[in-house]
């Protein structure tokens, strides 16, 4: 860092005093407001208020077969061909399920432990130690059930094209009880980041030592982009085949910001013999999911195109949001050098680094004034950001005006404890 | 067996050469029956037409908060309050699901291998071997799970009163390797069996080797009573509680033979400690059940009274089934001495014994007229029947004329092989 010249820190002293000031003011307003989870706002919700009345009678018999009963374990046909566009594969590739993705995952997880991937059929455990490589910062729920299943995680830096891939393929080559990687590859939780094409080739690529090594492709935005300056990203179950590993990655999405995060449909995609081992396997476990929550979605949106023009209703609502808070940090943090931000196209959030060393502090000084933030670290395995620099700002949930104080707010917050650090140094 | 004198010998001859001939002529009806399962029937399901449009945007604004959004991983208040009668537990020792019991059973034993039960908390898998206690017959995809998991079976033979019980308490008070039992403790399926008071209690306080010993309760057919003649089950939490052993007892039911088999709701219930130590390992799973479909639920039903009516009127579609197939297996085999069926007063399904060594054939020959039945042997463990003797009849689906030529057709089947090997002997 550049010693700072006497000039430039009497400057900072001043705006340093001034934040301890403003601290003071926010602190005798009593706020209350949470920003800790990326929730769609309950303006988000009543786009799809139609989606509740969507389903009668007549929709249900004039069905092929009678989704009101047992059966049909890998969802039913209609639903299969909204949604296998959005996620860029067939109608064979893909199994409709409950309302919960991240249960997907674990489901997936689960048998791979117990049983093992389709195909090898070695129960990972059986291996003995099973680590995952979690590029960070990421998902803190994927990194949970890591933790809580035992699973050894291994960060890997992420850039602005997606994970390190230089230490990717390093570990993957060397290291068989490595069975795992966690990406989400679109407008990434909570960089915002999309994973360059080369980035997705190299992970379809990619020499892997354990032969049951398994993508896990949390495509939670697929859709989700906050204007018409959109990311790309490359279907990796394509470059899986064009690579030869036609069965290394699972893809999951879900409606849940699309539609209800409380009632709407989860979906996997992967290979056609993937999927036939995951149905055979998930025959065991239920007898078949809510299919007519499937056909309620199906009669509301009826084409994908649909759903796309649906999820412009979520951006008019979230553009303003992040444009708003990327503005107030850049008015209130713009020029000096104590935070960076990421400016995504899509997703839910804005990472927000500070100093390194200040994000615990940061995030401590909200709490004490009202403004409830994801924890500090909790972008990180095991919750430990080796920085200890990241937070993650969820800007969906809060009304405008309440965004506008709670950013504020952290901009103060950020000020009192990454200028004093810069002051003392 | 008593030897048969020449006159009855020669009677039962003619018998089994008109049923030849009578299979002939059903054969030649080329007949597609299918009673494999245990499904309602489309006229049952038409009683719940009223919850496919039960929400409306209105509802969901009454609530105390947005069930349109993540969280409330235990399911809505207001849909414990509604079941929590039908199982007869507090509202904090519930769990309200997704779709399926199965499925939430399956998670439980999940947990159990690889977390351990709440309160002991040691991974089941840890000991090495689990087996599992299973009265038989039973329910298939109970032995599925334990099949399908390396789960060991141990079978247990039934009584009228449930299952044999000195074996079970002599069994689990030795092996700590026995984790749990299988229990259908009402209507059970197959044979309609209503455990009782004694049995309970002896479940409840029976001495087990295994500290984390535990019954998985599928109550699946709690108020699914054919009649106002209804049997009474015990209490098995307050047993448990008043034997000491108050976390002993894994409880699930489903409203999936109540509303929709494919878009019910399926609920846990257990000791408050055990709820919330599942409630914990959940967290890492989910962030909630469809609580929309609950609320649907809820408002369909109103309470707990309105659940009982809607039974009467499956009963009323249910009850003349059930009397049909009796009436023809007494009419058609009444006086035979080679079958013998159950009666029971709720439930899905009629459990009929043939002659030792008869039930496969008699299934075989059923299939190749045209009549699907469940394979014989599925309701014992590993699909084997040691007496190859039980048939499970399913008099749910078909309508009343199918049924009456399915189960005339199966009595033919029985008589053919059972009186072939009759007058062998």
């Amino acid at each position: 860092m550049i010693k700072l010249t006497a000039k430039d820190k009497e400057k900072l002293e001043i705006i340093y005093k001034k934040a301890l000031d403003q601290y003071d003011d926010y602190k005798a307003l009593n706020l209350k407001l949470n920003m800790a989870r990326g929730k769609p706002s309950p303006e988000q919700l009543d786009i799809s208020t139609d989606l509740i009345t969507a389903l009668n009678k007549a929709d249900i018999d004039s069905c092929s077969s009678d989704y009101r009963n047992y059966g049909m374990i890998d969802g039913i046909p209609e639903a299969k061909e909204l949604f296998a566009p959005m996620l860029e594969v067939s109608t064979k590739e893909i199994i409709i399920g409950g309302n919960s993705s991240l249960n997907m995952m674990y489901d997936i997880i689960i048998k791979a432990l117990i049983k093992g991937v389709p195909g090898v059929n070695i129960p990972w455990i059986s291996s003995g130690k099973v680590k995952f490589l979690c590029p960070s910062p990421g998902y803190d729920r994927h990194f949970a059930i890591c933790e809580n299943l035992g699973i050894e995680m291994i960060p890997i830096e992420m850039t602005q094209f997606g994970p390190d891939m230089d230490t990717v393929e390093r570990l993957t080559a060397n290291d068989e009880s490595i069975k795992g990687i966690w990406c989400v590859p679109k407008y990434s939780n909570p960089e915002g980041i999309t994973y360059s094409d080369e980035v997705v080739d190299r992970l379809a690529s990619m020499k892997t030592k354990a032969e049951d090594f398994r993508i896990f492709w949390d495509n939670a935005y697929a859709v989700h982009h906050l204007s018409d300056k959109k990311d790309d990203l490359k279907n990796v179950l394509k470059a899986c085949k064009e690579a030869g590993n036609p069965d290394r990655v699972f893809i999951f999405a879900s409606t849940s910001k699309i539609t209800f995060p409380g009632a709407g449909i989860a979906m996997l995609a992967s290979s056609e013999d993937n999927i036939n081992g995951i149905k055979k396997l998930m025959s065991v476990q239920t007898i078949g999911p809510d299919k007519l929550n499937e056909l309620r979605h199906v009669k509301y949106f009826n084409s994908y195109e649909n759903i796309l023009l649906h999820m412009k209703k979520h951006a008019s609502i979230l553009k303003p949001k992040f444009d708003l808070v990327i503005n107030i940090l850049q008015e209130q943090l713009g020029d000096m050098e104590i935070a960076w931000w990421s400016k995504p196209n899509g997703g839910y959030f804005i990472s927000l680094n500070t100093l390194d060393g200040c994000a615990k502090e940061v995030v401590k000084k909200a709490e004490e004034a009202g403004l409830t933030l994801t924890n500090a670290g909790a972008t990180f395995p095991y919750g430990k950001d080796p920085k200890d620099k990241n937070i993650r700002i969820a800007p969906s949930y809060p009304s405008l005006n309440e965004l506008k104080k709670a950013i504020e707010l952290l901009c103060i917050c950020v000020k009192i404890v990454c200028l004093k650090k810069k002051l003392e140094e």
